[in-house]
């Protein structure tokens, strides 16, 4: 057994489609986290932590983002024989939470969680199957101000995180005006109708592909430029004419005021109930919005967002990032959605009975932060490395124990060097962690009682102007002595040099 | 389709052994988070974050503390039929880490980790299946320094989290010590050998059976209180002894000094060579926890402490907590092990096929947190409920908007109702939202230029005295009239009557 054991050698390698975080990005991403979760919590949320795995059934068959069911989700047989599934979003959870416990809840029931999501998915560049998720959710408001003020919380969201208004428009349309216009050419709002997912899917596509493509889509089908063809939704001339209609009116050029889109929407889809009250919702919004100042530079109306074919029931919301970064290679990004929600009043009713009032934003972290990083938002690190002490004699190493010891109490990271190597790994084990300062005591020094601290960062400086290795060595600026018992203060003053605070605390 | 689905209800459950935590115990997690990281940065360690999943093959066949191989883990096949499994604890995805990025690691590699972990096993009271750890670990140390230096920041880290000297001990031992003991009764050292593992399995029952108990285990076999039988070790009555006179060498009684303990052990493995190398490292250690000032009532030695039959090769610790605490029921719990370490030479070896030093240490961050609980040791949510702005004519949700959003400008958690019920079930919303403020407005107010504002907390007071209602709803001075440019002031007057920051920045 186990010398099997030994002789089995797995090849070390983190699973396909998920990555590993170092120490900035995790760094960088709690603070977004943090300040993300300051604006909700103004707002009057509250968090909730569910736990990553849920039985199958409760998480349901479908993903927001994709109408492909029982694909896209990790899930196995618990000893018991019953499913469970690792979450796919917060929302489904949330769903469920709700449903449980719903007697006991305060209503409306406003919660936030941040957390990994996971989906089962084909990985690809900047696409894992492991994302992190920050989602509020406000459950039992049937008021459209709810959803107002989702999106009004979006882009508090968005400026806390360092965006400029310009850089992000959050893009926000209603599933009723376009159930009210699939009524109108003549389909029904049978949401598992094949037509009327493929006219919705063409819709969606505007934005790509633009009138044509979408023309093409709506009819007979379109090949694409690599030679694929995408069998269309086989409408009449008559009706594609109507969809297009409605699409363009809800183009909105430069300043275009949201009144002007619902107009123009009215006029399409004004004939069906449930369009008027769609255009209704969204009218209240719009004066929401306009009473609270946030104006179609921030939050526009916006007719070919449709999001997922799963659960939303009312206004449907993207939050959208308008600039292009250049990537390594010189290529155009665009970063796209960085968020997104809606109503959602049918998902809780699947374990109910009774609908649910319930509408929510979720940020997708990952991808947002991978934009501001583009952009240059993201702060520095705000830790720094620590102080290094390097440990030369064997014999003294409750000495040098002492000295991080003195460090630390004082409110410094430090580390004393923790290997088996001799000086010069030693340094050069302070240089590769990017220690600001090394702390240096071997015979020489306890003899004399002091210490050597070596300045890294002017060190480095000095040797890049400097090109013989033994003249930088020498150089008085990059290196002082001082007594033993003023440890604390010589590297205090070194740190200051550089503008690094003494004191570390927290992150 | 869409009929089927309508019709299938799931039941709303949380799955067997997981929970759902709500927002004090969420916020009471995060604050021990940001204490335990401080202490890991100031001590030199940075955050690195592997996934949830791993390829089981990576995980190994162990789990920390147990000896069921393929038992007690989430595991499942991938598309490419590949085995993926959630991790179990922290370390077995650090030392996949470690040996997929060897090369360009700083060694000694510090890094630390929090996160859920999940176990698949029959959860029982206060046992779940998903729990947070929260590890530091170093790499490539070999010096027992680094042993030693896991304890002081473990005793550290305990007491930033509010416990006190002789709540807890940070209980040592050595694998080797153990192996020279099995040595020394002629058992060899062959880790998977049966015997082996079950004496070393009775001797980490001491401190629940006490000697009798364990002489009985190390030989024919003990029947426990309910008629269980617990087949024994089979050894000789001469094993037998030499192993107790172990055990009760290391027996810490009041003042017991550490050295002593190592006196004891010598006389007993100290013709072993594996067992000579486990103490000398102790007394190392020692002598380093000396010099710090961390004397035997912060870390001790200890025989009993054995830790799991998996990967530890040399210095293994515990932290206990030694104080017992009343449930809810009045029966006295003892929360024991709240974190635990140890060196593990032979984890990265599994990959890399050379010995890579290691050592670490775990803190259970669920248990530790429902003891300090129990202790009375966790702040009170410091997050205020928001002020609770009641929406009482649907034609002016545009100006409660403007209130909560003049409120939310100035700092202060603001909501407004979103329900669609009158004002006494907001009121009762208000209430179970513990909101310290109700912002009203209604026809009157709005006619006036002013809101009335009702101090909620004080009100409660009131009405707890006030046996008439309608008396207390009079009651001057649990409600206040202010113009409606002055609602910030005014609500700002109340939060400060009760010592309720004004202004919210975060957690």
């Amino acid at each position: 057994m186990a010398k099997q054991e030994k002789t089995f050698r797995p090849k070390a390698r983190v699973p396909k489609g998920l990555r590993d975080v170092a120490a900035p990005n995790v760094r960088a991403e709690a603070r977004m986290l943090a300040r993300i979760r300051e604006v909700y919590e103004r707002y009057g949320f509250d968090p909730l932590e569910t736990s990553a795995l849920e039985y199958a059934d409760a998480l349901g068959k479908f993903l927001p983002d994709e109408d492909r069911p029982n694909e896209g989700v990790f899930s196995f047989q618990d000893d018991d024989e019953q499913w469970l599934a690792l979450r796919y979003d917060l929302t489904a959870p949330l769903a469920r939470y709700v449903a449980e416990h719903y007697d006991g809840l305060p209503k409306p029931f406003r919660r936030y969680q941040a957390g990994p999501v996971w989906r089962n998915e084909k990985p690809g560049p900047g696409r894992f199957r492991q994302f992190t998720q920050f989602d509020a959710d406000t459950v039992g408001a049937p008021t459209i101000a709810a959803d107002a003020e989702m999106c009004m919380m979006a882009c508090d969201t968005l400026e806390a995180l360092g965006l400029q208004r310009g850089q992000y428009r959050l893009r926000v349309n209603n599933r009723k005006v376009l159930d009210g216009l699939l009524e109108e050419i003549g389909l029904g709002t049978d949401a598992a109708d094949r037509t009327h997912m493929t006219v919705l899917r063409s819709i969606d596509k505007f934005d790509k592909l633009g009138r044509r493509g979408v023309e093409l889509l709506l009819g007979a089908g379109r090949k694409d430029e690599s030679g694929d063809f995408t069998k269309g939704a086989g409408l009449a001339p008559e009706q594609i004419s109507r969809v297009l209609d409605y699409v363009e009116s809800g183009l909105n050029e430069g300043s275009a005021d949201r009144g002007a889109v619902l107009d123009g929407w009215r006029k399409v889809v004004g004939n069906s109930a449930i369009g008027r009250e769609g255009i209704d919702e969204l009218t209240e919004m719009d004066a929401l919005f306009t009473a609270a100042g946030y104006g179609p530079d921030r939050i526009e109306f916006n007719s070919w967002i449709v999001r997922g074919l799963g659960y939303y029931t009312g206004p449907v919301f993207e939050a959208e990032l308008l600039f292009d970064v250049k990537d390594e290679d010189g290529n155009l990004v665009r970063f796209g959605s960085v968020g997104s929600g809606g109503r959602y009043d049918g998902l809780i009713e699947r374990f109910k009975g009774v609908k649910v009032p319930a509408t929510g934003f979720s940020v997708g972290v990952s991808r947002l932060q991978a934009a501001l990083e583009a952009l240059g938002r993201v702060e520095k690190d705000v830790v720094a490395p620590p102080v290094v002490v390097l440990t030369l004699a064997a014999a003294n190493m409750a000495g040098y124990q002492a000295m991080v010891g003195e460090l630390r109490n004082a409110g410094i990271r430090a580390e004393m060097y923790l290997g088996g190597s001799g000086m010069r790994a030693q340094m050069k084990y302070a240089d590769k962690r990017g220690a600001p300062v090394a702390v240096i005591e071997g015979e020489d020094e306890r003899a004399k009682g002091i210490v050597t601290l070596k300045d890294l960062i002017l060190g480095s400086e000095v040797s890049r102007e400097i090109t013989d290795n033994a003249e930088w060595r020498q150089s008085a600026a990059a290196q002082i002595e001082v007594e033993r018992s003023k440890l604390v203060e010589g590297v205090c003053e070194i740190l200051a040099r550089h503008g690094l605070h003494s004191g570390h605390h927290g992150r």
